[in-house]
């Protein structure tokens, strides 16, 4: 109960104060459109008995997979409303969350009831998350990624958001899916390119929190494909496994962000600014890769790393067909946007770097010449063909 | 953390659970203008020492007030961005939202040290307060409202939104203000119609569950007014601290709704889909009363209600200028707004309705019949002279 406490007629203060409980799921369940499978079913609250939901679905994904899904939804009696949404990076935009709004507003959605089960890429989840998160200030919804950049990071943690300028993800929400269910089949139809802009994250939690990953990594980075993924042999699987546990672990206590050293922020201090004015375009986890090749430099100048944990960490970037380098991430560049990471994380740099493969301390004093020293590094090691410089 | 239960090779679950504590504070401060009040300086994280904040101001208060407030921040070596917001219902959308984050990026304002600080009436305050929590997923605000509607209800709870099409309020979040500041000396420059605006907000607390505010309010109605509220004499301040305890007593426990049966909803079933529609215009309070008094007569119909509460609620309704009829409330549309309620409250009614003057209970069964008859009370009643049938 707020508490007043009156003194003399002037002042009278309330302190009002409450805990939100969130809670979800995160499941890796194979053959989720199989008619028997009931996990989607029971995720759109439909185990047994007819119900609604609105389906938001990335357009390539409807491509692919809409007839499929249709034949589950109507097996298991599930009246859907059907939105297809554009899921290119640029369209990640506040025009594209307040036309998923008003598929739930055109609906009549029940504000709790019914629920918005989003499937795609991360830029459709991260629209249709903020969407439902704003439609009547939140209904609940369901994420199916189908991409290995959704399944293993953008899909699995609670935040939404959309571009504005060439400024990532600058509007956005904290909002829990109900539940996020990943199968790797999805994976099959995934082009090569997308498939290693995932492996980018993969890799992300690898150096930061995980050496055993790493070697993993390493042991399979010739085998990573569309097919090896999705068959889920058990190398492929313990990595994805142990990719999504690990970012969960480092999400969980900290799901609103109240602590700014993250150590998932590992190659996201520089590229939030630079991946949308690449040209040719970067994918996220491509302008990830180049960010963190910038920081194993930054790290192996400092005496973090040794030579062989950077030329490891450059090579196995390499081996994920990532590149190391773009002609956008010049020194000054870089510098600008260290400046924005600084206003993002509330005055100091706060840059996660590798201090041996698997952990990371936190640095607050990056200057100019580091940055100039460690493009230097990185384009030297490109050249010499021990990193390939091109996607 | 999160659990692992791995069951064979096809399914693998992790439960992530994690508590958003919220904690803010809501005071009535008088003279906060002045330039030894320290409550607004600290509000800002200015005490002593210098600093910069994001001020979004209602433009009627920034013609009224700007001035002052510009003295008040130069005294306190308080380094204001300023920004100003039009204040009219009309213009509480999604665009203003986004003008002011562009607001936030052009100062690069810090992610928490630095605060935004909205002053303004309820619209203001609903538009500055979603653009606090999308920016960067969201920054600290502080809310100063100006009028009374704003100080007794938009201001002290944790919502924000804008209306959409002739919806109120359909995009929005729960994001709670780092404190509310409430002086009625701003209260003194508010017309009387927006007064009698913010009274329907405090009637619609003594009607539901505070019979003493009710008959506080009978005792004073005729001389509620800018300057008697602003001179927060007793009865006055009176009035005002119990209808903003008795609103954050209800808001506390259920900060975010999880709980439909509200009784602050009173007066809000009908209005939300009639008030954008009204033409002339009704104001936010007005069309709650015109909704209050349907719901009256609904209550005295069923026998919850006898003759003497109901015609004591519709006079004081009177007694404090607002209206009990409009010819936007006709049977075809509350039924419509009905079925919104309905979608609203997650399937079912949910309404609350008066049984006795200052308590509520929640009825589902309304049907049209009786939103036919209870119209035709209120227009008797207004047809009698008992309560005035326009503004």
């Amino acid at each position: 109960m707020p508490e007043s406490t009156g003194s003399g007629r002037t002042s009278t203060t309330w302190r009002v104060g409450a805990r939100q409980p969130v809670d979800y799921e995160v499941v890796i369940a194979r053959g989720l459109l199989e008619p028997q499978n009931r996990e989607l079913a029971q995720a759109c609250g439909a185990d047994g008995v007819a119900t609604r939901c609105l389906v938001l679905i990335d357009d390539a994904v409807d491509v692919l997979y809409g007839e499929a899904l249709r034949a589950y939804f109507d097996a298991w009696s599930i009246d859907t409303s059907w939105t297809v949404i554009n899921g290119s990076e640029e369209s990640k935009s506040i025009a594209q969350v307040v036309a998923a709004t008003e598929a739930m507003s055109s609906m009549g959605i029940l504000r709790r009831a019914e629920k918005v089960i989003a499937i795609g890429g991360g830029a459709v989840l991260d629209v249709a998350g903020m969407a439902a998160s704003l439609y009547r200030r939140g209904v609940p919804y369901v994420r199916v990624p189908t991409t290995l950049i959704g399944q293993v990071d953008a899909g699995v943690g609670v935040k939404t958001g959309v571009n504005y300028g060439t400024h990532k993800n600058r509007l956005g929400s904290y909002y829990a899916p109900e539940k996020a269910l990943i199968d790797p089949e999805f994976l099959r139809t995934v082009p090569q390119r997308h498939i290693n802009n995932g492996m980018a994250e993969i890799a992300k939690m690898a150096l930061i929190k995980d050496r055993e990953l790493f070697e993993l990594l390493e042991s399979v980075a010739g085998e990573v494909s569309a097919a090896t993924l999705a068959d889920a042999g058990p190398h492929l699987l313990e990595i994805m496994t142990r990719a999504i546990g690990g970012m969960l672990d480092e999400l969980e206590p900290n799901l609103w962000e109240h602590e700014l050293e993250r150590v998932v922020d590992y190659g996201h201090t520089f590229s939030p600014s630079l991946e949308l004015r690449a040209d040719p375009p970067l994918l996220h986890g491509e302008a990830v890769a180049v960010d963190m090749a910038v920081c194993v430099a930054v790290a192996h100048n400092r005496g973090l790393l040794g030579h062989e944990g950077a030329d490891r960490a450059l090579a196995l970037l390499q081996a994920l067909g990532l590149p190391t380098t773009d002609p956008v991430f010049t020194t000054e560049l870089l510098a600008e946007s260290l400046q924005d990471a600084v206003r993002h994380r509330d005055g100091a740099q706060r840059v996660p770097l590798t201090s041996g493969l698997g952990s990371a301390v936190f640095v607050n004093d990056i200057d100019d010449g580091e940055l100039a020293a460690a493009l230097e590094f990185v384009r030297a090691a490109a050249g010499t063909g021990l990193v390939r410089a091109s996607r």
